[in-house]
């Protein structure tokens, strides 16, 4: 038996409670860092659970930022350089990477303080995280404001992915489980996904059938 | 060690290839069944891995559809009505959830088609699916066209949570293991969450703690 939660009900929850509730209802969200560089060469890292997958052809995705909010600086060295890294967060970093939601001033880095490792490559000059097992590069397509609530959506197009390749099928599919890909749920809760297996391409007229992974 | 995977690699992929891959670069999905109606009263399912938070305050939610792909006929319902429901994806109906995906004829509902049950409430004409354990109701409030792939962002505000109260802690987080919902990841692998517990709000200064739930 469901219970209902009307309009007037969600207004009157108080910020916090709202926040818990509300950010609970969208379900498993992917968990990742944001890794970004000032033109002045400070690096920053911001947890983030809004990326979604824009599109395969061409590779983009999107992200939600506060403006206002801790990952300004991520914000404001994207929008500075053009490009950032995304990388995934798994089982053994999440401690480290929920630490990093933590309001440190300008002039610290996530990494030093959370205690990851900022590793350069050759395409980008935004830090990936040496410890992820999946990281993508990323180049900035658009920022939008978004009126309704006074949010910012980035689009961004993957130039390069870093991965551990013990975790890719032949048909291109990632199993995130080999990876201990972490999901967050809520505001605060993680998460190790558990395998239900593959579901092949779906077809009227004949039922749902596992797929062979 | 990680492999690297260059922009030239991603565009010689095989349009499949490249689909099965990029859409697993994201992490886990939220696996959610969206209810439309049409004006002449024909109901629609079709599961979407493309939900994310948008905002508690006002409660907002995002999704994003390509308008030429099975979602079309929710689409023009919720532009039609203004309206649609959220339902997540539960193990025991991840089945029949995966199966919407197939091509049904406009004339035929996806209800019946893969056996789920439409439930319609008060406040909205869209239907519910009876057997989600947590479903929202929701108001179109604005389609935006991404020009960047010719895709659609779907904003929409929550105005009615119906739920299985079992879930609901104190603070107003939901825990999801308790609804045995489901992530998605790729197009066609589904999950299962084991918690690894809730961290505490972080601070500058003081290591990430557990939070008692």
């Amino acid at each position: 038996m469901l219970s209902r939660i009307d309009e007037t009900t969600l207004e009157k929850m108080t910020q916090r409670y709202r926040a818990q509730f509300v950010n609970s209802l969208s379900g498993y969200k992917s968990a990742n860092l944001i890794g970004s560089i000032s033109p002045q060469e400070l690096t920053n890292l911001a947890i983030v659970s809004s990326l979604f997958h824009l599109g395969a052809n061409p590779p983009l995705m999107g992200l939600i930022l506060r403006p206002h909010s801790a990952p300004r600086h991520s914000l404001e060295n994207i929008q500075a350089t053009g490009c950032f890294t995304i990388n995934q967060v798994h089982k053994n970093i999440h401690r480290q990477a929920h630490q990093s939601s933590a309001r440190y001033p300008r002039e610290q880095s996530e990494f030093d303080a959370v205690g990851l490792t900022p590793r350069f490559g050759d395409r980008l000059i935004a830090p990936y995280v040496a410890e992820s097992r999946l990281s993508m590069g990323m180049e900035l397509v658009r920022v939008r404001h978004l009126e309704e609530n006074d949010t910012l959506m980035i689009s961004a197009r993957v130039v390069e992915v870093w991965l551990d390749k013990a975790a890719l099928a032949d048909d291109g599919h990632l199993h995130l489980e080999r990876l201990d890909t972490v999901a967050v749920s809520g505001l605060d809760h993680y998460h190790k996904g558990e395998s239900l297996g593959r579901l092949a391409y779906a077809k009227t007229g004949q039922p749902p059938l596992s797929l062979e992974s």
